[in-house]
């Protein structure tokens, strides 16, 4: 023990329970992509897109059991870690659990010495709510018109494959020999990203944008004539309940990814990442506000959300500093960037249902650059980290989108698409009881499809 | 203090903390059990299961505060507890509370000695949330029909007797002179129950039943011809939100019954507890999904959402065990029973608006029994728990119904159940702004039961 | 370290992480507000008011930042504190972030010596999100007819300088060579105020008022015949889940107020606290049921959901004692309190759309006073309070709201009022598909309304 009083033992339990707080609320952001997601579309896919989001928890937390941990963390010297199935306790920690009253102590000592400082499942129940984020950020961008199985499959490809590989380069156990992720041990200086702007919610909204283009837009959301159908949410309240809901799992997301309690050192830390990362948010929401009212002539609520969430995701890359002006700064111009990124995917003429590319790829990229303004960054390693981390895992759901949609096929026919995938693929409307005004303006649109589709058979 | 650094008061802290941050993740289930039974029953008895649920939450707080608590723990060498009114901190801790400087570290020890490891009242919050859940599950089962005062009477009941008599035998002190509840100190070894599949969610499931059968259907659930009319939820999004909340709320019903944080042994068994619950809940959903999808054609997304419930509660008799593919098999089959289950309830013409028998009794039967699987439960004494438990806990809430049949009538006539509760009882609309499609496929189901109520009269 | 175990560090950290964690759910309670305000008003305005929350939490946080917590709490001996810009950790905390392994052990000492027990960023983080509550207070009452952006200004005037005013009284440091605020430091007994009956929800009530009262009530609210018109939620569940957060927030509120954990003692009083929050709440609910039944005949739901939070506020002031049947008296008596309240306004023709004045101001007077019950509060210190926080907060409001109204103007016109402020002011209808009834009653006193505009002109 320490002279200030905190013992091995207590460390590894302090470090452990914050682990598991944190974790939970990061699992709690499940919840609110639901709820922004399931407020964003219309009704008539309502239903689908909460089976989507409760399947792809399900799915991503099953998947990083058998596969993703270890892909990500298990093991040097191999090409792609080592697959020992099954995750578990240390030898030790089975060994503490399992000891009598005389064997106790020991068992203790050996458990805590051979940690990292914390139980093991601990660490891994935080990262695997990492890896359902990922996931979570894949179905707003998709919504009304993938397939519910497709988006399955590509979830457990996401959340197995390709977010463990992206993850290992930086936060995993070397491969091939040595002893860190290739991006965390570059020459110079190390690619950083504290809580993942890159690692978790670039290779979401890559992914998103592999499957967005791959998928097409909504039929009728991009016209002949160049304009672009407005199709507001469905459900403004359950849109801005789930943002408060990102909003506190993001305490859990940043703070735990101090990976570490027990010293005056971390909790100094993570009180300063909290700070950061509610100051970023909430810089966020306000340039929003103000570019929206600038631009638009008026505010527009959506973008102030999702101002919010890439203030959120701008700070992830590096909220471990001491000046808080920055993080007011680095969530501001995060909530610009989501506003300009709105427009300019309409412009390019793809179909993000919910803005999840420009929250959480293009803040992504931002804030994995801006860690160069306060967090000590290196702007080339950080350009590679992204780079790297774009090439490969917009490649990669690029090629099993596309590979999805070669085999089961990645979208709904036109029908579904015009009755809803709640009646369709569900049979189970989301609201039954309302009574909802039809949308003839895309009547036209749907006939077209329809027929397209029926002389390509 | 131990040599690894974690002394008695730092124990008592840690621990006291524990609960006190589970319990009020516990609590949040209620909010849970709101959503999912708001979103479930038809929009015209939304406002009065709203209410049912704020009041069940307060009625069974009061109730274990006067009796239900000193009925099922305080005391010993008696026949029903001791009623001593009034739960309080103990004398030491009072005295602590009261120490001045001088005294302070005296009242320390005295205090942390005096206890169980943790404050006294920080054990009896935590202990009151598991009581509100045991009430939460009865309100959804019965929904649409029952009176609100007989709900609340009934309530009453079951959070200050039934339940605190049923978690004695377990949980509790003895009574009789006997040191350990009669299951806990069944001969050859003892029945088995973590946090309450049996104990909580079980008895909370048999009191659902005993209501159901009492109250009966809801009028045109179960027509003459054997047809059963489908009752969708009015409110899809509604329910998943509350499904989410309850898996989250899960982590601290299973996490804090560890009862204890401040030691390796106690970490590491907490962080698997949470990993086992979370992969059984998941494997609840994926079960739901392929067996709906085999069964009915399609997936269900009712059925998904009491996978992850059922799932749930299977892994919480018994979720402290290492090898985590059991907490996969222990949740899929928790999946397929609830799936079973509300098949099996419609053929037996129970109507159980939620399925809440299905996801906390028929799948909290199976998940005491797998206590034999990975937490070695023995088979004879976890069979001898779930009878003495069901026939207790169903034969008092059959006489608590039947009771409160007879005096203040459990069922509200067929005028109110055909125009709804929040009506009738309520005079407050759910959505009073929505214009609402008005079901006419009961009418001559209701004009017959109202007939029939006039001829009785 | 003290004997028993817990050294310095270990209590800074511990201190710390609670901060830390309350803090995160007294920021959920922001969602708490926005859903119960969400669900109150008629649906075409409640996408306005969800900007109105999540911008009014993000001025609060960024207010505070750059104004509000130095206002209350840097520097004593001077008039108005010291405007330090830029809040940040201590010199100390600053030098433990950079020290090198070798300067690690002199620099967490140095760190934990120079602190009040806590790092100084989680007890910022604590105080910012009061600070957000007051402020959510003041939304609710105004809602459907306060301009967004004069409802914004409005906010940063409160947060920066109105609510941290009041606050220093009692729990910032002293101006003008002071040691304590002057209500911590009156002559005989010091006021009290735990967490904030006064300090934040009456603080936030009088703000409410006197916007209530400058503003004025919705156009129809009240009749030339003194008809008062009931203006029913229009979501009854988003209500319901909002005062559940609300309850759930709470415990960090008040737990979090001990402002320490990491001893027997603290760990005793946080436990006796969040029972009593419970016990204070659950009273409130039934009180409000009983007494709505009495004098209305019928259950009120809205009224029982004011309960609750009538009766969290009551307790809010000296939740600290071991007597926990005090907490249930409180709470009930808060919950009467709250049923009168709500009447009381109408009669005297005050608009406040979710009875916020009624549950934090009338209920926060109450809790104030009802220090002197259990918690050892002096009846004239208790009174001083109470009228000083009034006088100053109500009067500063009033100027507020005047100023603002003779400028930048308080009130939308009859017209937009009339179509609601989500279509007029934001161009987003909350629930887009839904068809809704529309509410005819009103239309010639929108008449007579936009007439007198216009002769104005």
């Amino acid at each position: 023990m320490n002279e200030m009083g905190i013992g091995p033992e207590a460390s590894f339990v302090l470090n452990t329970f914050a682990f598991l707080i944190w974790a939970a609320l990061v699992m709690w952001m499940c919840a609110g992509f639901t709820m922004l997601e399931a407020g964003s579309v219309r009704t008539k896919n309502a239903s689908v897109i909460c089976l989507k989001n409760i399947g792809l928890y399900s799915i991503a937390g099953l998947a990083f059991y058998l596969i993703g941990f270890n892909l990500m963390y298990v093991d040097v010297g191999q090409l792609v870690g080592s697959f020992e199935f099954f995750v578990r306790s240390t030898p030790e920690e089975v060994a503490l659990l399992e000891s009598d009253d005389a064997q106790r102590a020991a068992a203790t000592a050996a458990a805590v010495a051979g940690s990292d400082g914390y139980s093991s499942m601990s660490n891994w129940f935080f990262q695997m709510v990492f890896v359902a984020t990922a996931a979570s950020i894949v179905s707003g961008a998709l919504a009304e018109r993938v397939k519910l199985w497709t988006f399955f499959a590509f979830t457990a490809i996401l959340t197995a494959i390709i977010y463990p590989i992206v993850g290992a380069w930086t936060w995993g156990l070397g491969w091939l020999g040595g002893d860190d992720g290739w991006l965390a041990g570059l020459t110079g200086a190390a690619f950083k990203d504290f809580a993942g702007s890159t690692i978790v919610h670039s290779t979401g909204g890559w992914a998103a944008l592999a499957g967005a283009m791959v998928v097409g837009p909504r039929i009728g959301k991009f016209r002949a004539d160049g304009e672009v159908k407005a199709t507001p949410p469905s459900n403004v309240p359950a849109v801005t309940l789930g943002v408060f809901i990102l909003w506190l799992g993001w305490f859990g997301f940043n703070g735990g990814s101090q990976l570490a309690l027990a010293s005056s050192l971390d909790a100094v830390a993570m009180s300063n990442v909290l700070v950061n990362t509610n100051l970023a948010a909430a810089a966020g929401v306000i340039a929003a506000i103000s570019v929206s009212r600038t631009i638009l002539g008026r505010v527009d609520l959506l973008a102030v959300l999702n101002g919010a969430i890439a203030g959120l995701v701008s700070i992830t890359a590096g909220p471990d500093f001491v000046d808080h002006y920055w993080a007011i700064l680095i969530g501001a111009v995060g909530g610009v960037v989501v506003v300009a990124g709105i427009k300019f995917l309409e412009i390019v003429r793809v179909d993000d249902v919910v803005g999840a590319v420009p929250a959480h790829l293009f803040a992504g990229v931002w804030g994995t650059l801006a860690v160069c303004i306060a967090s000590g960054g290196n702007l080339v390693s950080q350009l590679i980290g992204v780079v790297a981390v774009g090439a490969f895992a917009f490649g990669a759901s690029w090629l099993a989108w596309t590979a999805l949609g070669k085999t089961i096929g990645a979208r709904v026919s036109a029908r579904v698409e015009e009755l809803g995938q709640d009646t369709s693929e569900l049979g189970l409307e989301a609201y039954p009881e309302f009574v909802v005004m039809p949308d003839q303006d895309d009547d036209a649109e749907f006939a077209a499809a329809r027929a397209k589709e029926e002389s390509a058979e």
